[in-house]
């Protein structure tokens, strides 16, 4: 069975990296002592080993050890052997470019429907939608395709913001561009505001966290969606 | 000789389309009483007649009459013949993809670097520079290329955003984002304030407007330029 948790975010403001869902990673975590780490997003421009060492900082506290994908030789073996995957946020055109470089879409995405747990934030989330079209990144590199995991039929908007009314700035709202996507695409988009994640078991897709979500589908008016909701008929 | 506004926005704050930057048109398009209208970023998926439209009504006031590209059976003859040109903004991967499509990128350059004058505003400048790498777009579409018009030696940031030291937010800063762009890339960035724009004359480039513009140069700290000061060094 499929088990996969799809955060908005590392960071919850005023708390430290990961702090606000490592209880919900240790029982989601709990059938493996080891998780593979995947840090190619690598925020910052900081190199693999810091963001590995970091995040072996966070797991240590729930007992888990981290290993980089980066210090195998042969990373298809590492995520084809791993027995829990967690993909660091960071830059999304980076992150989605190595993983074509190491012709990994595949391996991953196999590994992960045959029931690997498999955690993603920000970038790492973003890499689980059908492509990174919604990504929120600056596209620093050009990656082969825009087209990711699609473990979830949908498209994933993390750090998802509500427009500032006070805001003199005149660039376009996050709501804006997600309309415009939807000029040019039909899938729908889970704006998932930081704090908040989908936790994806089989076939069923629930929406946890404190906060509600913004759905935007296809033409229909954008909505929220409480905490606790089945996503299950989005596609 | 070569004459480019490359302008941060099309319409700043409190003010209406086009207006701030109204005179400097009336002078800059003086030669031509016909503007050629590049509509392809459709900014909110509106149509290309109704963007062109808009337009029309903003140059009237200057005396000028406004020609959709899309509304050309050979859109690059009707390049090729344009004694003025702007593009407008919208979404810099649709309006790159676009002129992909229609094979305008050579004859656009060729047209520009003849010296008819051109206009960019948000996504209109930013194909300015050598790529669009550096844009604050969503990638809505896949293009095939990020690489742009190369009319200046470095990349434009459009709307380029202070960090606002008040926010609870977790997304990284417009800063952030270009400090990461050269973990991968070196060219600098120019980070246009919105009001800002450069005036670029044959070889030389300037920086116009109230405001100071960010530079940012690899593996240099980033620094404010004075408006009225020369970018001719930066590449």
């Amino acid at each position: 069975m499929k088990q996969i948790i799809i955060a908005s975010t590392s960071t919850v403001h005023g708390s430290g990296y990961l702090e606000y869902i490592l209880k919900e990673l240790e029982t989601f975590f709990k059938d493996t002592e080891q998780i593979l780490f995947i840090p190619y997003a690598r925020p910052g421009g900081i190199s693999h080993d810091n963001y590995t060492a970091n995040t072996q900082k966070a797991f240590e506290k729930i007992g888990k050890k981290v290993v980089g994908i980066h210090s195998f030789d042969d990373p298809k073996k590492a995520v084809r052997e791993a027995k829990g995957i967690f993909t660091g946020g960071g830059n999304t055109f980076v992150l989605l470019n190595q993983l074509y470089k190491n012709d990994l879409i595949d391996t991953l995405k196999a590994t992960i429907n045959s029931g690997i747990p498999y955690l993603g934030t920000s970038a790492g989330s973003n890499i689980c939608g059908l492509t990174i079209k919604t990504t929120n990144d600056m596209p620093i590199v050009f990656p082969p395709s825009f087209n990711a995991l699609g473990l979830v039929p949908f498209h994933i908007n993390p750090h998802y913001l509500d427009p500032d009314s006070n805001s003199k700035h005149m660039g376009e709202t996050r709501e804006t561009r997600i309309r415009e996507f939807h000029a040019y695409n039909t899938p729908p988009v889970i704006g998932l505001r930081e704090g908040s994640w989908l936790d994806v078991r089989g076939n069923s897709i629930v929406l946890k966290g404190p906060l509600t979500a913004r759905i935007f589908e296809y033409n229909k008016e954008p909505y929220e969606l409480e905490s606790g909701s089945e996503l299950n008929h989005l596609k």
